[in-house]
């Protein structure tokens, strides 16, 4: 068109530098991948499953009789411009699907979604043209013959090809881990797969589910009921030890906000059985009843070494009507807005008085919340662990370019960037290492454009030492392993 | 001075590079303006009122014994430079006024206002040189001869030399669009005007003005008294079916916290009750009250098939000296931070639980919310209306080049900015139709750069099918003009 | 490494165009500074210290037996790389501290404490080159070299070295000012140190220290006791009245949030002598103590026609266990977010009723504040002052380029930029003024690219009033210097 335009993603996509260029070629494209948080199926991984087409592969769907699974990032778009749900959704008419999706994505310009798309593309299937409502059926046809005869292209084929060196998983205390037993177990994996302990059901003392999933926790310890709320203490932490013999290195809580309310102990186990009997619980109760149990994690997680993951400022399945069709993670989740208030700080400073506090990663999906993270972080160093708490990277939502310029913008202003761990995928799909790939672009192109601008000095070892911290080493380094 | 700066406000204002010049002049500049919520007075419309100078037409002020009326975005400048007030709002002293008011404005560089006079300079007056203290006078003499010899200088001429299609103005529900039946039945307009139905003072139960209000709204249906909450419901849904005949094709709601606070219906009865007796009432029974109401409102949007538009995070006449001494609207108004909460989703979702959501459009105040909106409105798109749910244009206080691509931004990393509905002038002056232009060219610039950086294809088509649509078929499409 | 990067902090550091490069050396570069708020040592200045080595001038650290006290900015980065606590607030190993500050600075790329630090280096010692592990003990001998030797290296030969005019420090309402009555006899100062009224000790009836302070406050007037609210108002605006012979220009508050809560004169009475019994006071009536202060002090400001600082959203000493171990102001301290909801805005109009609004600067330390401060302060401006109220330098935290553009921008979006009274160092240390510079870079390197955009006319003078005003003649005038 105007003949002055960048080639749309080439390869040196999103790097406007030849600082740039040379940080992420030489420093930080060709490293491993260490995906720290992710939603990948072991038993899937285990059993290197195959896709049939590019809708069964990107888009998933509403299972004969079961659950809805898939990528609910890309049934937004396709909603958002007018998709009837049995296109979103359904499993039929794979074609009309993906050519529904490819019409909603050209028009969402600035959206990442647009960009992973078109790198998956580009790095899984050799597609070198830009993913258009013009070429969708082409590409469609393409893609699907390599799905069904490249050898490579099964569950674990996409994560040998993408360098991956570290899944970890995210698993509820009551998995018997059995996939990641076999995984372990398996010579040929050549990639390491281990489960986090995501205790948020235990946790979730209001939800619908609780009594119901109390009893399978009971179950996975042995026992028939946990009678009180030390039982169920007793019970995550017997199954945190098993996590750990299984190798696990990280945890992770999801919350609406942040809890911090401490009461008596006695108090808090009345609220538990107040929930367990089908008594209503107040948000103060809840509040306690959560703290109580986190806490006692937290000094798990310390004892363990491992990670503690805290995520929060989300609320999920905002849409009543369409949670009762689909279930949860359909895409009917979003920001809250409210801050963590003084709440994550007094949980924090609470666990560091007795040199309880295990190395934390802090996310919220409010990206107004970056600057606070960024102080908060700062006041719970130490202890010998360069970045001993992290300012989690970009989350979800935020999984853009404007949101990681965002995150590492606040990280760098407020704290140490070259300490960074870096990304996670937190996702679903097989080809989701592209983000990694866009994630290490964004920040080295922001790091190159500091050093082209004069912000800091053109020294090749420093500049080494931070682009691949970021990228791989730091992680490492943080996770052991 | 430097040499090397690009002149000021050329024909390739706010372009940078090549591509957003290509897609501003080819796609977007001449495209007719569908300008769908304003304060444009119907009857200055109908008369085609002309202005005497450039201080009536620009700053307006106090009437004799009247209301105070104008621009207040311009009065805060003038207040900011130390003016005292009588040459701020008071309507003698025009070159006075006219010269205080450039002293202003040349300081406020990065200030949008600065943009907007001048692109109003050139575009109505042909005047191509910077306004700026040392020029003032002739500028002021050169454009009050337009304005008194020009025979295209007035209400109607203005708007028809901005190429304006469609004018949606914004009407309490008592008003009996006397101006509006006569604009229609004149065959001299070459633009359409139609009411907006804004029930504001019907739902703000708070108010002083209320019990007042209620009569007025009660004669406006044959009555005279309201004496339930339900008779005030039955009169608001008279007049919008009477405004819907007369073209109506939105409605628009401001509040200062989005209400969500569902009680029965005998409850918001006694409350209203209690207002009407002059009682007070708390803020839990204003919420619910105002739910109450809205509800019932927005499923009749629904049911007509016209656009909701929901305003909030504004707190209005924060100084009370000056709120006694001119009224409303006259520059004491701000941004109200602490978000929607989970309110305008459980808002959202209730209606949408009946299929009663009517097509949306979300607006803030606060630009940390962008985010957050733009996260919520996928959760409820779909019904077949591309981007049913809109995130508004960046409003008020936003309206700078700073907040319409923070919010295009946010946009655009959580939905499709290909389907959003564009800018509106939210204005009282016949001149603001430049603000169209304004957004245009940063729309254009952004999405030029994002091409320019190998960010998105160099794909005419679809560049061009996304342009123009913001530019003017969205919104067309959305409001059924 | 790629030979298209620009030098590390050359002359034309942060300036990226010719405009830019003009206005800053031509127009800001030169000019003297007014710091109109920081936290140096009337004593010390007047005493004229010197500094042994670097680790000292720096680092500072706990004194034997005593307060620890020095630059927590950089124990902050020193601790996020993992540095044991002795070597980050212990005075021994000045070396070891040195290089150990060096290793976690350097990996701080983005944060503006590497740019201080060279800046300090380049204009304080004349190093050239940037300081990175590699030179760090070549840097610490030099440096060493020239504070022992250079005689201009004192306190008052910094500060002169530095071009300042004014310094404001800040001072508790008791302090004697024996040391600003020194200086101001002392012909030899060629600058003027005044002090400012800053009775935060007074305001904060929940602190551990209260009434403890109030007996110190009561001996400062010459009682033994305050017996009630009135009379430490009575002390407070009587050590005011001193403070204003002293030449105090300015006065201070921090808070948490903004106290906004009238009640009756009798109930905050009865409030202070709960505190002062010791018995436990809510943080109601706290805020009502705070407002009934506040509202008298703020009406004393006015009458002297002094200028009220007012700095929120900040919450103090979060690290309970470092707390006990080190006290305050040494590193623990982080952004509160929440905003002044409708709290500031009543503060300002119950003075402005009554004709007692002082000139007011606002500084939140949460930048998702700035649009709304931005929002605010216009609705406030007048009373022929030029910017009455002022939305307040980027503060603390925000003290970068990233967080500087943002009240920047904010501020020119809502208001007049080249009303702005500019940079304050907030500072501990006599290095400090380079931050000056920083920030003179950035406002120039904004305002120039605005200009070289075409987005503003490159008119010299204006540009030259706007540019000079934010740097030095904005503050003069206000502060009335």
């Amino acid at each position: 068109m105007s003949g002055t335009a960048k080639r749309f993603m080439d390869d040196d996509f999103l790097l406007d530098n030849d600082t740039a260029k040379h940080l992420f070629h030489d420093h930080a494209e060709n490293l491993p991948i260490i995906d720290y948080h992710c939603h990948l199926s072991p038993k899937e991984i285990y059993e290197d499953i195959r896709f049939d087409n590019l809708a069964d592969l990107w888009l998933g769907g509403q299972e004969a009789g079961g659950a809805c699974s898939g990528d609910h990032y890309k049934w937004r778009l396709m909603r958002a411009n007018g998709m009837p749900e049995d296109l979103v959704t359904g499993r039929d008419n794979g074609l009309a699907r993906f050519t529904g999706f490819t019409g909603a994505v050209s028009l969402a310009i600035g959206n990442p979604m647009y960009h992973w798309c078109n790198l998956e593309l580009k790095k899984y299937f050799g597609i070198d043209e830009p993913l258009l409502p013009s070429n969708a059926e082409d590409i469609w046809n393409k893609c699907n013959d390599i799905l069904r005869n490249d050898p490579r292209m099964s569950a674990r084929g996409l994560i040998r090809l993408s360098n991956v060196e570290y899944v970890g998983t995210t698993d509820d205390p009551a998995d018997d881990l059995i996939w990641h037993k076999k995984l372990s177990d398996d010579p040929d994996t050549a990639f390491t797969v281990r489960p986090s302990f995501r205790p948020d059901n235990a946790l979730d003392i209001t939800g619908k589910g609780f009594a119901g999933y109390i009893e399978t926790l009971a179950r996975s310890v042995g026992k028939d009921n946990l009678d009180s709320i030390d039982d169920v203490a007793d019970a995550l932490l017997e199954r945190l030890e098993y996590f750990v013999k299984c190798g696990c290195l990280a945890s992770d809580h999801g919350f609406e906000k942040i809890p911090f309310n401490i009461i008596s102990a006695a108090e808090c186990n009345r609220i538990y059985k107040k929930a367990m009997a089908s008594e209503s619980v107040s948000e103060d109760e809840a509040e306690a009843y959560r703290t109580y149990l986190l806490l006692i994690l937290a000094r798990a997680y310390h004892k363990y070494g491992i990670v503690m993951e805290l995520h929060y400022s989300c609320v999920r399945n905002v849409n009543e009507r369409m949670g009762k069709m689909l279930g949860p993670n359909t895409g009917y989740d979003m920001i809250l807005r409210g801050s963590c208030g003084q709440k994550l700080p007094q949980l924090l400073s609470e666990l560091d008085k007795t040199d309880e506090l295990p190395k934390t990663v802090i996310f919220s999906l409010d990206p107004s919340d970056n600057d606070q993270i960024g102080t908060l972080i700062g006041c719970f160093q130490g202890n010998s662990i360069p970045g001993r708490i992290q300012h989690g990277a970009a989350w979800w939502f935020n999984d853009s370019k404007t949101g990681m310029e965002k995150q590492m913008r606040a990280l760098a202003s407020h704290g140490i960037l070259g300490n960074f761990i870096g990304m996670l995928t937190d996702s679903r799909s097989f080809l989701s290492y592209a983000r990694h790939d866009y994630f290490r672009r964004i920040m080295c192109n922001m790091i190159g454009t500091w050093v082209k601008n004069g912000e800091y000095p053109d020294d090749e070892e420093m500049l080494k030492k931070i682009v691949s911290g970021i990228s791989y080493y730091n992680a490492k380094r943080y996770f052991g392993i």
